[in-house]
């Protein structure tokens, strides 16, 4: 998506460790008009899909996920990723490794919010190596309910998560994909493609 | 606000430690139509004061927080609760004990992204003992910005958090005050005057 892409080569860095920092419009200070812009093509995408709720995991996720919600006109659930007081009994859980916080993580949303019937749309602002995303695909199958596709914003793609899941046989849409930081330059995959 | 207070008497549950639960439409499966009312509301209360910037915290004030700053037509920050590789230097911090985690909890915003002339309305789902929005305040008055006010959507008004945070200045809305939640039911501070 040209607008996205524009908006990360303008804005986005590349700090040590291959981190793509775009924390001024995604996922710290979060641009809204850019989330509905994005919302709108993932509609797009995946409007025949009936989709009856859109599932992210704390936090960054969040804001993205509201606004692909409102877009659907379907409820937002998010997957929370330790246990507070505000969960109780009833839960769908299951264990990830967090990249970001280099240690074993478990997400986890309440039984009573997703069920066999649901059509799931999965929503998140990264993806990098999709330990994240494959545990909320595990927690959604879990139920018996459908993954009918998986939305990010920035995926990259150096990283393998999203091509390892499209390899499962996910429909994996990712609205940039970042295919190289070397040199601290942003290369998208698909990048000649995109120009014309 | 009637819609929220009758959709809390619906839903609600009262958990052994004054919990109230409302995960079913507030803070883990999130109704975002009616986040969309309260948003309206919260635009009626403070459409005069010309905010820059919606701040909340992570995790479950986001999704009201990305509705608030649609309906304003400003950018949301959301501060982070732990240094994570994605925040770089340039912090913000504010140190806040969470009665969730029964543990000290670091707040964090970059420093970037708050700025000396912001006018910030502070967003949150639940206002309970009021401690991570002393720690938002804390974190906007240390860059000279203003607080304008702070928008709640469920506030434990028998925890106290709220009228502390009154007594100091703020502009505290709250759009539903429980008061009291003894046997398991609740009751709403004003509770006569709304049915009037």
């Amino acid at each position: 998506m040209k607008l996205l892409c524009d908006r990360i080569r303008e804005e986005g860095r590349v700090l040590p460790g291959n981190i793509v920092k775009v924390d001024g419009f995604l996922n710290h200070l979060v641009d809204i008009k850019l989330m509905g812009e994005l919302a709108k093509e993932f509609h797009r995408l995946f409007a025949d899909k009936k989709i009856t709720k859109i599932l992210t995991v704390e936090a960054s996720g969040i804001a993205l996920a509201t606004v692909c919600a409102q877009e659907f006109g379907v409820p937002m659930l998010f997957a929370k990723k330790a246990k507070s007081d505000n969960i109780e009994g009833g839960l769908i859980q299951s264990e990830i490794f967090s990249y970001t916080y280099k240690k074993k993580v478990t997400l986890i949303v309440s039984a009573q919010w997703l069920n066999a019937d649901d059509k799931v749309l999965i929503i998140d602002d990264f993806l990098a190596n999709g330990e994240a995303l494959r545990g909320l695909t595990e927690m959604i199958h879990s139920v018996g309910a459908e993954v009918v596709g998986i939305g990010i914003a920035v995926e990259k793609g150096f990283q393998g998560g999203g091509d390892k899941l499209r390899a499962m046989g996910y429909d994996v849409r990712s609205l940039a994909i970042i295919e190289d930081t070397a040199d601290g330059k942003i290369r998208f995959r698909d990048e000649e493609r995109e120009e014309i």
